[in-house]
């Protein structure tokens, strides 16, 4: 049985879309259990009237919630009652489980992991990695995107062996072709960091290091992993994201302004109905934070409940590929190698 | 009458594109005067049967041309002939010259701009701001978008100054709302760098600072300009192309992937059409070299001939406006602010 804490509250369809995909991952994998953590009356009324396995659902009655705009480390500090402070507390003391998803404020999340849960053995820092879609059907990671804004070439090494390991083992896909973002393809592009870490890149063994990306080519799928410092990584995500979005909202607009359009549009509706499912990041599951000692699981703010689902996902499969003992026998491979 | 060199070789298009980008510029403004770079056979080759006020084109024979790949330092050093380089050497040396617009190498451009024309008085570093459209029908500056791989609070705000004045001058926006990009919207945001941005743009009577921007809102239209370093500068401008061009482009495969679809499409032709202008980076000029002493204009490489016609109109208009001496003195009174 793998255990995982379900922070009930914090996202923008708190608690009902957190716990409407904690039931339904608990229906698509008879090994998982799960520990809801928030207000207890309001989760039953969630619950209310649903079937599901009572044996593999716990809740943590919880009855705080951080806010959005709350300063971390107040967080942390002061809301100990809290559905994710609660869950981080009982992560760290109990060793019968394996890890934590939350919708709730990013900033309390990273610093309640690193503060309560610590680094698995030789990560420097822990990092974020989440997922968008290539325009060829595949995924592409992205590491760092946001949990430290200054990185170096050593800590952006790691980010690559750790995401490398987590896209083979939870997305099967195998030998990762691994980016360095930068501002142009040569060698010898980017500031000394980017400069050392394109050595350091090249000469590990067993990473398969294709080269430096720019921007713009991050949806190609000519990649399946970018390395970067967490600012520039957090510009590219949301970017991206947001790009998308504006211009599935000018398309929709533009559609609307002239009968002839919607009319053509009708006809299109199965495709553009596609369009959307395909850039909705709802299904691409979270940014999981790599090298924590523990699995951490961090989903939109605006995750309804086929989101929160594939987060639990990402949490199970990490835990039952056993991502952490792997990343960290590849650190000390590497760092043994450098002697 | 204003004199700005066109080099016309370095571009995907070149020498044909830019000629003909030159020969509409000269017509829209009859103060305008071209001196065009380059091998002159082959430039004569474009004009030849084209009409056109001769008094106003020169034409100056520099048969090398720098390569993209070329590294910068040694493209300055060795290409003297070249038409980017021959062009640079003129705008230092001759006083009656006001700029030069380019399409090839952005790497030899700035560094050929910072070694051979220098800065204007007070500016720590020049930096590129390009533009790009935004959702409801406006535009948004990048500063820097590459020039600076890294960078210090001080030239954050010289970037919002120089930036804040080039949209005042050439585009009519009037107190442009300037942003810092940051990871998130809250103050304190960001590494250190950009906490003391923050207080010093606050801080700078004149500048309409509204706060942190996170990259997803750069289309909003709630934004004229956006300060950063060049290396996040640069994945944001290139992650928002890039994103936009995968999508149409994804768009019009899976048109073509139903004939239901493509018959819904033909009602919206049209529509179709205008986004793709509106998506079309040929149509929101170059990237200018804010802070150069003379006037520089970098036009992306695949420019075609609209491209570089607004190329050379954005230099007009950064001369005619004498932007270069107002930068110089709102630098000098910002500088004396601080004393």
């Amino acid at each position: 049985m793998i255990k995982i804490i379900l922070d009930c509250f914090g996202g923008d369809h708190s608690p009902e879309a957190n716990v409407e995909g904690g039931l339904r991952a608990l229906e698509r994998f008879p090994e998982l259990h799960l520990i809801l953590t928030g207000d207890e009356a309001a989760i039953k009324r969630c619950l209310s009237g649903r079937e599901f396995d009572q044996k593999r659902l716990e809740i943590v009655h919880a009855p705080e919630v951080i806010g959005c705009d709350e300063k971390p480390t107040d967080a942390i500090r002061l809301k100990k009652e809290s559905s994710m402070m609660k869950g981080l507390i009982m992560l760290r003391d109990r060793d019968d489980i394996a890890g934590m998803v939350s919708t709730g404020s990013t900033g309390a999340l990273v610093t309640g992991a690193m503060v309560r849960i610590g680094r698995l053995k030789g990560v420097i820092r822990p990092a974020f990695c989440p997922l968008l879609p290539t325009m060829n059907g595949g995924i592409v990671g992205i590491c760092d995107s946001g949990a430290n804004v200054t990185v170096d070439a050593a800590m952006l090494r790691q980010f690559a062996i750790m995401a490398s390991l987590y896209l083979d083992n939870v997305y099967g896909i195998q030998s990762p072709r691994v980016a360095l973002l930068n501002v142009g393809k040569e060698a010898e592009k980017g500031d000394e960091i980017r400069k050392e870490a394109y050595g350091l890149l090249s000469g590990t063994e067993g990473l398969n290091f294709v080269g430096n990306m720019e921007s713009r080519d991050l949806l190609s799928g000519k990649y399946d992993l970018v390395v970067c410092d967490g600012f520039s990584g957090n510009v590219l995500t949301k970017a991206t994201e947001g790009t998308a979005l504006e211009l599935l909202k000018k398309l929709k607009k533009d559609i609307n302004s002239r009968l002839l359009y919607k009319l053509g549009a009708l006809l299109m509706l199965k495709m553009f109905k596609e369009e959307k499912e395909f850039m909705n990041y709802q299904n691409y599951g979270g940014s999981v934070l790599l090298g924590s000692s523990k699995v951490i699981v961090k989903g939109h703010g605006s995750s309804k409940a086929v989101a929160v689902e594939k987060c639990i996902e990402q949490a199970f499969k990490m835990e039952r590929s056993s991502l952490g003992a792997k990343i960290e026998a590849q650190i000390e491979k590497y760092e043994h190698y450098e002697d």
